[in-house]
């Protein structure tokens, strides 16, 4: 990259719109871990305008570009090389509107997840996604990686609140579409090519996201549950009989739940002894409402012998302790290292796949210690490997990921691609569907300068 | 279309496979009042493997090609010319798998809406995608149209419940994306594309659907209201009231009530003299329950004077009076010929709208008759405009997408483009949109075999 480029591009942002030397080197290129940013500048727009005029000039110069949003994402997607220039959108953080009639927040994609979510609860509203990354996770990013977390299973991923998203291509064409309404059947859906493109066919500029009514009330109950056909009933037994108030199914393995509450931060609700544990959670119109639905969720479930242990909470306090075991990620990073992986897959299918993965892992590393834990609701399971030695990576990968072949399932549920799991990308997706990728790619952004390397090779 | 390639097909599909002369021209080429069929063959795979020779073999002698689902789409988006072939897929309608555990079923395409919902609620599941027209039309009709119906505010539209698809692309190449989990972030979401692009980027030949719990119970209100801001007020409390019970909300404005209870056919279960009328439809555990919830809503409601008059429904034969009120389109035919439209717009923006609409329409036409009604939860209202000319098609038009601009909502909200609203799509989308669809269209079909004419120019 020309020194001429850097000129030009403070032409357009002005100076506080950009960093090089020690301002770049200084930040990193992602979450806890990952190394310092090696881009030649950090670019940032004020506005589409500025982004438009950059992306154009860039385009003209063949100068490929990398978007950082929070740097929360978890499959290094947002590494740079020393070719690269990044494009931050930290000084796009504007809430342009809310609208609480229409339920629709229209915000540039620098905002961050948690500042989103508050505004929404101010007008009495509530924005759906949550995950732990909030104060940091940008809407873009969110966006990019179409990102899950803990309420999917009621509202979607993200991709099921967005109703309007603009961005800018490789070429700096702005493409607005910033629909406000649910429906609209006029040509091709845009904004789902954007939505989990990771940042390789266009940057995410602002976006129209869709607001739910706040729920008023809930009630977490923790289940002990035996065998796999039980839970599998369970939850369907919860999804009929909680209505649409369903909005957590978390399932903790014995081997998660025997880990967690061996630690001196939590005391066990119910004897670590039983083969399953679930947190079933149920939002609705009151707490009164919702603890009655839960109560007779359980006394059925009871009955049908679908449990064997249950503790419906009483208060925040109760609640909150049983979200700390589900969430205790310190206790699994004790055990590091880790081998840690983020698949989905059929729910008839959990059972036997978990037990092949401990016998291949069993076959090869006699010490080796698994550990499952998930979203069950969304066939959604977390997947730890310990005791088994850092180098071994990409064995454990092959039996983690092989195991999945056929199954319909997914080598990742909700992280994304990135530079860390595209080897494995084929697992998922048949040659035809990669090609077909690679055609899209090569359309909306032909010379390859947007997020080069990341997903596609 | 030379006497040869009819050959060839024959070779592919067999007899049974491919009908010619008269029994083309004896079929029509969409719904009730649509031409004959003019196209020179229509061909009936068997499979998807036909399927892809067909195409091969089309693509390799330049053969353009309309799908042919249950012609119940009502943009003449399946309108042939005697240069086309339809392929039918008439023969494809296997359901090939049920997955109750997962809560999910694989079609073939060609399989009617009204079986896939039997087929369901026979495994105690859903599938919440409801239509007038179930019976006739098929799963990849409301694919490839995006299709909407009754209770898109509870469950979204067809997008919101295709989990997997498979789609042969214009040179026969077969794209499986047969993902049957929630989270699968694996690159570019493909099944996005086919979705909701009418037939103009790919054949969809099989589909996993999403099933749900089957709600248990349910119970139904029609409540009277004097204002458009109580009708608004009144949304969001039946939102956050029902949790996430409520299923619909359909809003009559008094010019459709008047009307259709004016008929012989119905008894107005509320004097006709409000504003606006509007079904409340609550899907739950239990009759009792939702009941509970509905009347608990209702009486708010009353306390806060949003609404003047209501009627809880207490059987079967009440709730289907109800809601035969709403369904009533032949006293709409009745007052042939009308001007339709199904627009969509952010509510807060409604009642100016049809204000507006209604001076534009009085000042040009003084005898005309404006008549509104729709899914108010979805942003999504029906205009009907009668006692104006036919011929005057194209002022009407040009009021009704006219007054939309800016609003961010859209000219078409559930039935597509086709051939009847491409003169006004860029009404709802930009030239920059524009050219990024037909780029997308140029890669995926460059030879523009596929539904030519429809959707782009
Ligand atoms: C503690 C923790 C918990 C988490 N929990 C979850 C969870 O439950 N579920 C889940 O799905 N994820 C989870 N994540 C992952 C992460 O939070 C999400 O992927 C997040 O959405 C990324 O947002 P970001 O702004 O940090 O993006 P970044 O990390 O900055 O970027 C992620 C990718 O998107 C691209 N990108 C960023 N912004 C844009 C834009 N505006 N336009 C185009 N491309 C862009 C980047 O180039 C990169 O490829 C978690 C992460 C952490 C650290
Ligand atoms: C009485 C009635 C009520 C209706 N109510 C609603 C409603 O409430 N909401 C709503 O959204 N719509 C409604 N519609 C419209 C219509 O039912 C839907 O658009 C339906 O989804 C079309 O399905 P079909 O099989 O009849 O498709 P067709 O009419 O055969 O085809 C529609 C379009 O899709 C293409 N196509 C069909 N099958 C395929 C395939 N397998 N692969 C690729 N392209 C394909 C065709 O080429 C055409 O462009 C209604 C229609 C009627 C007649």
């Amino acid at each position: 990259m020309s020194m001429n480029l850097i000129a030009e591009l403070t032409a357009i942002v002005g100076d506080k719109g950009i960093l090089t030397g020690e301002d770049v080197s200084q930040r990193q290129d992602g979450w806890i871990g990952a190394p310092a940013c090696s881009a030649q500048a950090i670019v940032r727009p004020a506005d589409t305008a500025e982004l438009s005029a950059v992306m154009k000039l860039c385009y003209e110069q063949d100068q490929t570009i990398v978007v950082h949003g929070g740097l929360t994402g978890l499959v290094n997607g947002a590494r740079t090389t020393s070719n690269d220039i990044v494009i931050s959108l930290e000084r796009m953080r504007n809430i342009v509107e809310i609208d609480a009639q229409n339920r629709t927040m229209t915000v540039q994609s620098g905002v961050n997840l948690q500042t989103v979510q508050e505004k929404a609860e101010d007008e009495g509203l509530y924005y759906p996604v949550d995950l732990g990354a909030r104060g940091t996770a940008t809407i873009g990013g969110t966006i990019a990686t179409n990102a899950g977390g803990n309420r999917v299973l009621r509202y979607g991923m993200t991709r099921d609140s967005i109703l309007g998203l603009e961005a800018v291509l490789a070429d700096g064409t702005i493409i607005s579409s910033m629909s406000k309404v649910l429906k609209n059947n006029t040509g091709y859906n845009l904004p789902h090519l954007f939505i989990g493109a990771e940042g390789t066919l266009g940057i995410v500029t602002q976006a129209v996201l869709r607001l739910r009514a706040k729920p008023l009330g809930g009630a977490t109950a923790l289940v002990a549950v035996e065998d796999f056909e039980s839970l599998s009933k369970l939850l369907n037994l919860a999804e009929s009989g909680l209505g649409g108030g369903l909005s957590s199914f978390e399932v903790m393995w014995h081997s998660f739940y025997d880990l967690v509450t061996g630690t001196e931060r939590h005391r066990a609700p119910i004897p670590a002894q039983s083969a399953y544990y679930v947190i079933i959670e149920t939002q609705g119109n009151s707490n009164e409402q919702e603890q009655e639905r839960l109560e007779m969720l359980l006394g059925d479930a009871l009955e049908q012998e679908l449990i064997s242990d249950a503790v419906l909470t009483q208060s925040d306090s109760e609640r909150e302790k049983i979200w700390a075991i589900r969430d205790d990620v310190e206790a699994l990073f004790e055990l590091a290292p880790i081998h840690g992986f983020d698949v989905s897959l059929p729910i008839s299918a959990m059972e036997s796949y978990v037990e092949k993965l401990q016998a291949g892992l069993d076959a090869r590393w006699p010490d080796n210690r698994l550990i499952v834990f998930g979203h069950l609701g969304d066939g959604n399971l977390h997947v730890i490997v310990t005791q088994v030695p850092a180098s071994d990576k990409k064995g454990v990968e092959e039996l983690v990921y092989g195991g999945l072949n056929g199954l319909g399932g997914s080598i990742s549920a909700e992280h994304g691609i990135g530079l860390d799991k595209k080897p494995y990308l084929q697992n998922s997706r048949s040659p035809a569907e990669i090609a077909l990728m690679k055609q899209i790619k090569q359309t909306m952004d032909p010379k390859g300068l947007l997020n080069p390397g990341k997903v596609l090779s």
